[in-house]
């Protein structure tokens, strides 16, 4: 670096701080992006600073986007009936990238942890269970990790929901797509073979 | 992702267009990057935005910096009679944090490069020979990539300097320290074989 406390140095060393960059990758980076100013860093800039100050949690899922209600709970061909709770929002993006629901998301925004003191107040959980009260919710899918800490938070849920008049699911473990069972761990080869169904021809 | 054309979706679209990131590790960063809008995502936007406005090249040796001069050029305790050719930025940045050479740099920004159309005029050489005929400089170090292309440049570049009165070097080549010889290849062996030097003890 060619001095101390430079702007140049100053913008390095705060890209160095996403995941997945470290110092060598944000230099380049940065170069990258003072090789293409016009098409690229300043368009960068000024994108940043809108969706970080345009930005917010949607009030009914948690969802973000640039009004309160987000573009899922505002999207009345969504079915209403269902709701799946995820662990984060990169949770419900894969989700949405599979195509395969089409109803609402709770967004817990983590998973219970006695050790971070993360309790069911800070996953808004209280609120899913006025959600999943409501007359119009059919069911509701735990879609939380296979983590321990993602199990537990789900049947924390799962019991919370027992008065209400709705279904609980929980995604299907098993084999993934692709996957060969050498690699696979015990406990999924387990769960894939408690849970094996008959096969159509 | 929740719909297409959201702000969001773009950021994270242009995010993935930097070096070392993917779509995945975008969508990651820009996560990260929201949960941690007043610290990191907001200071990052402004200083991209004054980087990419406020940076040029240095007249002189063709730094980045926010003035004419570089700091380096502008630098008086650094010796004026060396100049230490480099290809790009990075490569200044490199030599600046090994700390051994306290004289001045000339960035080519690039290598010559038939097929890419890059000659002599797209990297400076009219300039450098210019400099390197001033009276105080004393010594041109080219410090190009030891690849096809910078050995070529090297070569071309020492030849237009002939005429000056200036002691053209380059750096040795050989087994970079912690390197293995069971690793390196021919080339760097032979090299470091021509030019062993005397044990002192």
């Amino acid at each position: 670096m060619s001095s101390t406390d430079s702007p140049l140095e100053n913008l390095i060393r705060r890209m160095a701080r996403l995941p997945g960059l470290g110092p060598r990758s944000a230099r380049r980076a940065v170069l990258h992006l003072l090789r293409n100013r016009d098409q690229l860093m300043l368009p960068l800039a000024s994108e940043l600073d809108q969706v970080g100050r345009s930005i917010r949690s949607c009030i009914e899922c948690g969802n973000y986007d640039t009004q309160d209600l987000c573009r899922i709970c505002r999207n009345t061909s969504r079915d209403k009936s269902r709701i799946c709770v995820v662990e984060d929002l990169a949770d419900l993006w894969a989700m949405e990238r599979a195509a395969v629901y089409t109803g609402r998301y709770h967004v817990l925004g983590g998973v219970m942890n006695a050790i971070d003191g993360i309790g069911p107040d800070a996953l808004r959980i209280p609120y899913l269970v006025e959600r999943a009260g409501a007359p119009e919710t059919e069911e509701v899918i735990l879609a939380t990790s296979a983590t321990v800490d993602g199990q537990t938070t789900a049947h924390y849920i799962a019991e919370k929901l027992q008065l209400c008049q709705v279904n609980i699911t929980r995604l299907a473990h098993g084999v993934p797509v692709g996957g060969e069972l050498d690699y696979l761990d015990d406990g999924t080869l387990a769960q894939a073979m408690k849970a094996r169904q008959t096969l159509i021809i």
